[in-house]
């Protein structure tokens, strides 16, 4: 690793902390030896839970607030040597339901971080963690930072002016900001309750609780996966590197699986489980992308990263962690 | 032209309804036989004037409010034949200093004018005002709808967010929109105060006032320019065509001319008027875009139109106006 020495005694600030990736983030930064700080509104749809961060939770400080709430942020972002900005509105079919509510998450609160920034920190270094949402359905694969940007939900939309702003702020005010374009992430302290963060969520947790989960379609759509771990390590590379500074990432892995796949791979680790497959409901066929796989020999070129987890030993240390913590998340 | 008889006695909303391309738009209309609405927020900084619709006032319903004040909306959109979306906010400098304001306009309101829509008159034909500023520094020229967008200012952005609703609720809600992305438009009804819509504004007024008026850099910058009552054909084409539904057009002009030729037109055809030359603003270097002309094939092909007014024509028509009116404008 390149960044082992990067963090040591470093202020750093996590968006989002107390959720998935940002608490993953965070607990490699506490062994990296920086001084921590998480923002998570803890809004019940999203992916903020206590129990994320409850092996380091001595070893941080905790800020409960949404980044709406532009005042406490200003306060906070002072002082921070970097930003990892993850805080998001991640539901596709809440984006359509709820339109205002991911606009104002995911766009808003976006430039309102920015310029809070460029006021009080402007020598800040910023990750933001976008998504590979953005592309829309595929027009060849496996997708490259210059397909076309053609959202297919609100979600899709709202990400791509906050990922836009945060671009821009380096172009005109200098700010050091790298986007990393994110495909399907799991592994330990995923949101299990449902579909919310991926479906491989409610996948793992109907599997574990020996309930049939469901494949919309016929189960051969393509899909690729980072395990957690691959995605902390291009956060860390991405914040620590001189290359970085104004460019977008893909993240991604070069071996695609269908769903079909995909499910029998976690109902063997999982030793156990059902499944069956049954047609799009409509607002699911609406937003969907069929085949998706990404790119990422930018990152490769650029930074050295490349998912080191293939997803069945992903798939197995993941529901390693369920199996003793999972009351914590159902 | 094909859309002659097709707005008689049909229910026509214009949202910015009393700015420069709306109310031009509206003259237009009410010669068709349409009952026209006019809404407008009248916020003094952007386009919206009485005397754009003196002409007419006897003829057409105003509605003073802001797109923003959604329940208004919802009530006005009912029983809409079309919905003619131009409200907007258009300085970029204004975007880079306010950047809040032009998000709400921009972006929340386009997604709740949409949102309206699709629960209250799903059959609207909508036909929104988006623009080449999408696409940042060009990368070849002429720019086509294929041109990666890249902004260079918040205003990109937020236009950006703006334009992807239309087009998502036409993908997922099949609610009938067409995207127009404009380059710089002039004629009669231009706001000429400042340069909040485009630099002829405050170029035509200074000259006519026999000021010095300003070119940043060396004047050899190449742009394109359409004269307002192409772009009103454009729009009408556009609401009236099958072909058009879930498009993206770009208007242009295959005759590009440099700043200096610009200035050197407006001077001759003003038959008065000095000019000179200064080094780029810091704030406007920062969001210069270089030489732009787009390429207008595709709403060619598919909607026959073409710019039919010359830029030296335009100009001359566009003086005559001011000379008679130019109290009402500064």
């Amino acid at each position: 690793m390149l960044y082992e020495m990067s963090f040591k005694n470093k202020n750093v600030l996590i968006t989002g902390g107390l959720g998935f990736i940002g608490s993953n983030l965070a607990i490699k930064l506490v062994e990296l030896g920086a001084k921590v700080t998480l923002i998570d509104s803890m809004i019940p749809e999203y992916g903020g839970n206590l129990e994320n961060i409850a092996v380091i939770k001595e070893k941080i400080t905790l800020n409960f607030s949404d980044v709406r709430d532009d005042y406490s942020f200003k306060f906070l972002i002072k002082n921070q040597d970097y930003l990892f900005n993850l805080a998001g509105q991640t539901s596709h079919l809440d984006s359509m339901t709820n339109p205002f509510q991911d606009l104002e998450i995911n766009a808003k609160s976006q430039l309102s971080i920015l310029e809070a920034c460029r006021k009080h920190n402007p020598n800040v270094k910023i990750v933001f963690a976008s998504t590979r949402q953005l592309y829309g359905k595929p027009q060849y694969l496996p997708v490259d930072e210059s397909h076309p940007i053609i959202p297919v939900d609100v979600n899709g939309i709202n990400k791509m002016a906050g990922e836009s702003y945060h671009l821009l702020y380096n172009a005109v005010y200098g700010i050091n900001t790298t986007v990393l374009r994110l495909t399907n992430t799991y592994g330990p302290r995923l949101r299990v309750k449902d579909a919310r963060q991926t479906f491989l969520g409610i996948w793992i947790r109907k599997c574990m609780e020996n309930q049939p989960f469901l494949i919309y379609g016929d189960g051969k759509q393509l899909r690729d996966y980072n395990f957690v771990d691959d995605v902390v390590d291009a956060f860390l590379l991405a914040a620590t590197s001189q290359k970085s500074q104004g460019q977008i990432y893909n993240l991604g892995d070069s071996n695609p699986i269908s769903l079909n796949t995909t499910a029998a791979i976690l109902v063997e680790e999982n030793k156990g489980g059902t499944y069956s497959h049954i047609p799009f409901p409509q607002d699911r066929k609406n937003i969907d992308i069929g085949d998706f796989y990404g790119d990422f020999k930018k990152i490769h070129d650029h930074l050295g990263w490349y998912p080191k987890v293939n997803f069945r030993k992903g798939i197995s240390e993941t529901l390693a962690y369920y199996r003793s913590n999972i009351q914590a998340y159902i």
